[in-house]
């Protein structure tokens, strides 16, 4: 391949967003290296953002609780001296060695990335909504089958069905059926039973929509659909009592949560060891010099999935990166409690440190 | 050599109580596998706490900035519920294999204990008082020249004579100053210079004692000492103005600072590099089975000397002990996030878990 021009230059791109990738971010700006990150959620934090914001952790070194979401916002903090570029949502979908050496890569939504040093963080892959299984219904995905709302007022005047029973689609089901302008002509909650893990005030609000004909609920599972040409028309919905029953609509919105997938990463001809990234434990570099893997992803002699792991994995990993990326540039090894240059680059007020 | 039968029994000695060997402490007792932590300081903490308690550090993951004392009061609150047992002021100065495998472990004072496993957490090695230079004088340690107060009645109706210009000396200048019951006869502070490295708090109250009589300032340099058969009976101190005055004493305090001290590490027939004890990292055991060493007294190819990396070393080290102490008992691995095996050995309570 040869360079690709439109690609944004970048000296470390980081693919995933959790705690490891975001504290790469932070060793990297220590080294002086400003980096880029990747993630498929919109929104930083990996698994402890997305499956327990709310839960304690106690392992953490120093810190004898926090929860998910409190050590995010504690790195996010972190790291903001360095103003890392975030691309958030954005699956990457190639990696490529070009002849310069570089790396492209490339997302799913067309971002591009043209970079010296990988850092792949993805823990246990790319967070990605769980698709509906029904054979041949994928064909209308980003048609009439959406797994997220990116634009709600594409569904002005449409016979509007959503599926699932959690926080998300009881919030989404609710914003639409009390939606003022551009609401759509119908709003249909279809879950596979009469009950709900979601908030319990979503809970009641939705019963009280329910009563005032506001949206329907429909309790049943997805057992096929029907098409007019290139056209979904319906869903074919088995009720609780075995008979199915045709669910006429235009647009179908699915929340069934979201699942891990290591996705194209096991396609990049890097080693695997039980669909883990084997690396060394100097530089915890793949069989690919320049690419890194951190965090959940990895293994190597010894490897337990840890987060305090992967902040060790993340600072070696960046000193070996400085070394590919600035060759000649003989950083000398400080600490942040008394070495100035890292405090400025960390925007610290010397005269008042705290 | 034969089993010790005056010896405590250990699962685990830790050598070193700084953030590292008190992170190996969590890391065993979440293995199930009580500690013992040996120090020369008299209180946990070492380089952070000794050497920086109120400089911020930056580089903790998950923590923008705390101070070193803040870190190690987080630590100590993280291990509390596994109540490690702390010996401190301990230094260690035999590390032997016996017969059966096991190690003895004896300190300066005369502690013994048999450990199936050590963990060298030492860092730059163990803090012990800077010594006076002044040839000879080393002969009165303990008896009449001390470096810190075990017993502050023993200098009960003594001339006292305290050396050094910071804060210990100060302060304890100050206490036994004023002190009501079982006073020393005199108390003089010798400084080399009258300027004092301390809280301005106590350095007015020195002048205010000194101005008061209570208590003498003599300005100048150890140069000497005077002494009848085996007793010392004055410092040679030589003044501003080079001459030489003696200064008759009973006893005599100095507080010069701590200084790290490799001490009998490095004869412990344990491979080194540099001054550094070799590890693996798979499971950073030295070269001895059964023995690990942890933190910035370590080398591997890669190191860096960070505290975050020693959170990484202190927990792989941990599970490999936990294959040697009990290789019988299977621990499935856990999270503490979700598991309430571990979040019972943490005490929490988990119907309300912070």
């Amino acid at each position: 391949m040869t360079p690709d021009t439109t690609a944004i230059e970048a000296d470390a791109v980081i693919i995933g967003a959790g705690p490891v990738g975001l504290f790469a971010v932070f060793e990297l700006g220590l080294l002086e290296i400003d980096a880029h990150v990747i993630d498929a959620l919109p929104q930083p934090g990996g698994q402890p953002g997305e499956l327990y914001p709310g839960k304690p952790i106690y392992d953490i070194p120093g810190i004898p609780v926090c929860s998910g979401q409190q050590l995010i916002d504690g790195l996010m903090r972190q790291i903001a001296p360095f103003q890392p570029r975030l691309h958030l949502g954005h699956q990457v979908s190639t990696l490529q060695q070009q002849d310069d050496g570089r790396f492209l890569v490339e997302t799913h939504k067309g971002l591009r990335l043209r970079a010296k040093t990988v850092f792949i963080a993805a823990g246990v892959g790319a967070f990605v909504p769980k698709r509906l299984t029904t054979p041949g219904i994928d064909a209308f995905e980003d048609r009439q089958l959406f797994y997220s709302v990116a634009d709600a007022a594409r569904f002005a005047g449409q016979r509007l069905v959503i599926v699932g029973g959690g926080d998300s689609a009881l919030d989404w089901a609710i914003h639409f059926a009390t939606q003022a302008d551009q609401a759509p002509a119908s709003v249909t909650l279809l879950h596979r039973r009469d009950g709900f893990q979601a908030a319990p005030a979503s809970v009641a609000r939705l019963r009280a929509l329910c009563e005032a004909g506001q949206m329907r609920l429909v309790i049943g599972q997805v057992d096929g659909f029907e098409q007019q040409g290139e056209r979904l028309t319906a869903l074919q919905v088995m009720g609780p009592d075995g008979e199915t029953q045709p669910l006429p609509l235009d647009a179908l919105l699915v929340f069934h949560g979201m699942s891990p997938k290591l996705g194209p990463i096991a396609d990049w001809q890097l080693a695997l060891e039980r669909r883990q990234l084997v690396v060394d434990t100097e530089k915890f570099q793949t069989s690919e010099p320049g690419i890194f893997a951190i965090g959940d992803i990895n293994t190597y002699p010894g490897k337990r999935k840890l987060i305090l792991c992967g902040f060790h994995e993340a600072t070696l990993a960046a000193y070996a990166a400085q070394a590919l990326i600035a060759p000649d540039k003989n950083l000398p090894f400080q600490y942040t409690t008394s070495s100035t240059r890292l405090q400025r680059l960390l925007n610290v007020d010397s005269a008042n440190p705290r």
